[in-house]
């Protein structure tokens, strides 16, 4: 049987539908130890599938090959022409391989969802998974690549050494405080020739800078105007800090707050691993204007815009607290499994809009919707590096794709199944690159579109044919889910 | 259309017959310029190709995806649970991942096929079509890895590192000697836990092998009893003369040479590298029991089998060294472009069986025969290292399936299109790795030889499907090729 385009879209269509029909969590009060169960539920599917399928991507052909003939023309002798091409000029790699495309999930397997230093092993489903992200939503080649070490240098020695496969890099699940050394290194060091980005810190950050955008814009405040609590100064808040600031937010605007208080220029124990903490202790020399003291609560006292990604709750932020921000409160409870406050609590205690980390709650703060669009822009256009301000072109975009489509204070932003927020966000980063000089190749908004458009089709089709012709095997009817 | 499992086995069988008809040049004498020429028409097809196609492998999914709540079971919440268990038992990393299934094409790209050091940029193209003739012919997923280094350590750290995600080494176009050393330290080194190969070194070994084990059939001696000349000590003749001992030759029968003369205990320039040459010290020491000396005519002299894989000719061997040899001599001019001498030069100075490295003269040594069932049958018992021992079965399975389908003189191998042959290497393999006790797991041969058959079955309907569904884009009506 042939599936036509149209109704292959037209699946897509009704999944994206089915995906934003209210939640029946959306209403319902859950206990901590019901929440907890139903976060086991995934586990026990996983549990049973993971083996099924022994792996979450394979290698397929790129190219035709009508007989085995065609490897003269792949393999010895033909690909000797190509590969002379390329020594004599080595920018023909992306013309004649699949460097272009194809993108490294890097892990030394330190700091694996919340499940910490798990080692590369054991971290290699989470990077799998990534990698079918990236294909599925971004139409990317990814690699996962699990490091066996955990010394900061050798982690970026081995991307310097395996760049020349490679047309990015994406580092995912290591730890701090030397992810940020890595990253910032791997960035400004002239042997790497390829843009590195560290989805902990910039996918996640550009996530909660789009959600914090449309908030903002329900209760008719100005990004630039509201004040900030930043509860929690891990790596994702970190970088989200940055993209605050990147988006127009004063540094004065900003509380921040680690488990040892809000920081400030006194805070000595931070000033003695400032070489570590490099953004860390600039927040402490430039953030909070008011020169505030105290804990979570003075941080959060007065605040538009609460962004936690701390310790899991609940308890971590208590309703008195957001009693004490500012009308229309915004509440960002980030922690997995359980959100630092539950969103009930924080809307009792005044909050208007409250997103958590949970695809069960209302308003996810999902990084999948940032990494797999940033990526095909930034590869479309050959960009050199991923700046800060084309991950804040994305959370515009993603923003207004939300926005487009209407929002509502349980629906500040696109979910997965919304599968043109991907092309929409590509564009806008291949525009911002072009615009700050960092793209190799130059397209117009529209051309950088129809090809994300395209190339992310291609993927979903592929991956819909291949079910189709069960050479990915259907799931057995006794572990189907419940609603087939 | 839905195509039936019997209409692709269909194609597949009539593919195999096309490539079985005998060439048009098995009966013609070209000069080198015509063979140059000829070897030029893949290259502008390739020329054409590599750009249209941008790359030969690419990833896809292997699992499920019915809709994004999928990615919940994939990636974060459900995920953590196969983590979790990999962390309490690292071996269950196979059951979870693709790991098992997986090989990194591991380059510096200093010896890439016959262009010398090209660098990792430019050797690319040759580790994808690795990479793809790794999955279409053996069903294997494989990752080309091209290192931003010449260093010897550098690349043994970097296949350290790198290890958590492969279940396999396939090391490739690497410059001798550091090779050997590479090859030689991964292989002992008690922190490498999967299987490494040097497919130039082992795999080109392995289908000689095949080869000699064939041709010595045909003219009705036997292996042990027969003399062997060994021209050119690289890397691939090295390990043939290993193999060939593994097959039971005496040392004493075989007589190598090198590009200064033959190999003799007086060897001084080799005893003052010994530690970096082992091997050949070795042969120096133990091999020519006659004690010869001389050059390749000396070492030529009386051999039954002439083993070439030295500097491109013609000329290189002259017709009057093979008069010089045994009655119904063999000869295997292996070098490329051009092989050491002509076929028809070598026939007519008396050698009754010739195969050479090209795919346009009759029997072909063709190293794609050898390493995707060798692999194949490593990853489906888990074997923890590739034996000389295996790669000897794997040479007399491969010598087997060609008997069976009926050898002449100038067919004493399969080719590529006869797809049987990689599930019974792989079967071979995996029998042998269990009776050295090196496989993880067991299985009888008939299961071996069903599961390579399934897994190998799939990676070449999926080639088909994706073609059909022009998933993988078809080739411009202009530059069909000449029969289409």
């Amino acid at each position: 049987m042939k599936v036509t385009r149209e109704e292959l879209l037209a699946k897509a269509k009704k999944t994206a539908e089915d995906a934003m029909r209210p939640h029946p969590s959306d209403s319902k009060k859950f206990t901590k130890e019901e929440l907890l169960a139903k976060a086991k539920e995934p586990a026990k599917d996983a549990m049973r599938l993971h083996p099924f399928f022994r792996g979450k991507i394979q290698t397929a052909p790129k190219c035709v090959i009508r007989d085995v003939n065609d490897f003269a023309i792949w393999y010895t002798p033909g690909v000797a022409a190509p590969c002379r091409a390329i020594h004599e000029d080595q920018n023909l790699v992306y013309e004649h391989t699949n460097k272009g495309n194809t993108v490294a999930v890097v892990s030394d397997g330190t700091r694996v969802l919340g499940l910490g230093d798990i080692g590369p092993w054991a971290g290699l489903p989470v990077m799998e998974g990534k990698a079918l992200l990236f294909k599925y939503l971004g139409g990317v080649d990814a690699v996962p690549i699990c490091l066996d070490t955990k010394d900061p240098y050798r982690i970026m020695l081995a991307v310097k050494l395996i760049q020349p496969s490679f047309g990015g890099i994406n580092l995912e699940d290591i730890s701090q405080p030397k992810c940020f050394r890595v990253l910032d290194m791997l960035r400004t060091d002239p042997e790497v020739k390829i843009p590195v980005w560290h989805d902990d810190q910039q996918g996640t950050a550009t996530v909660i800078l789009a959600g914090a955008i449309n908030a903002l814009k329900m209760v008719g405040k100005q990004v630039e105007e509201a004040k900030f609590a930043v509860i929690g100064t891990g790596a994702a808040n970190v970088a989200t800090l940055r993209l605050i600031l990147a988006s127009g937010v004063p540094f004065g605007h900003i509380v921040a707050c680690d488990s040892k208080g809000i920081l400030h220029p006194e805070r000595d124990d931070i000033a003695q691993r400032k070489i570590e903490f490099v953004d860390k202790w600039r927040i402490c020399q430039n953030s909070n204007a008011e020169g505030r003291r105290g804990g979570i609560k003075e941080a959060m006292r007065g605040a538009d815009v609460c962004i936690a990604a701390s310790k899991p709750g609940p308890g971590t932020i208590l309703p008195e607290w957001v009693k004490g921000m500012a009308d229309d409160a915004i509440i960002f409870a980030c922690a997995n499994p359980i959100p630092e406050i539950w969103p009930w609590e924080a809307k009792e205690a005044g909050a208007r809009i409250v997103g958590t980390g949970r695809s069960d709650f209302p308003n996810q703060i999902n990084n999948s919707l940032g990494f797999p669009g940033i990526f095909r822009g930034v590869l479309d256009v050959r960009a050199t590096t991923i700046t800060d301000e084309m991950a804040v072109a994305a959370a515009r975009e993603l923003a207004r794709c939300a926005e487009e489509r209407g929002i509502e204070d349980d629906h500040i932003l696109p979910t997965m199944a919304d599968w043109e927020v991907f092309p929409r966000e590509a564009a806008a980063v291949g525009v911002k690159a072009q615009e700050q000089g960092l793209a190799r190749l130059s397209f117009s908004r529209d051309e950088l579109l129809a090809m994300a458009k395209d190339t992310i089709r291609q993927a979903q089709d592929m991956t819909h044919f291949l079910m189709e012709k069960e050479l990915i095997p259907p799931v057995p009817a006794e572990w189907a889910r419940e609603e087939e």
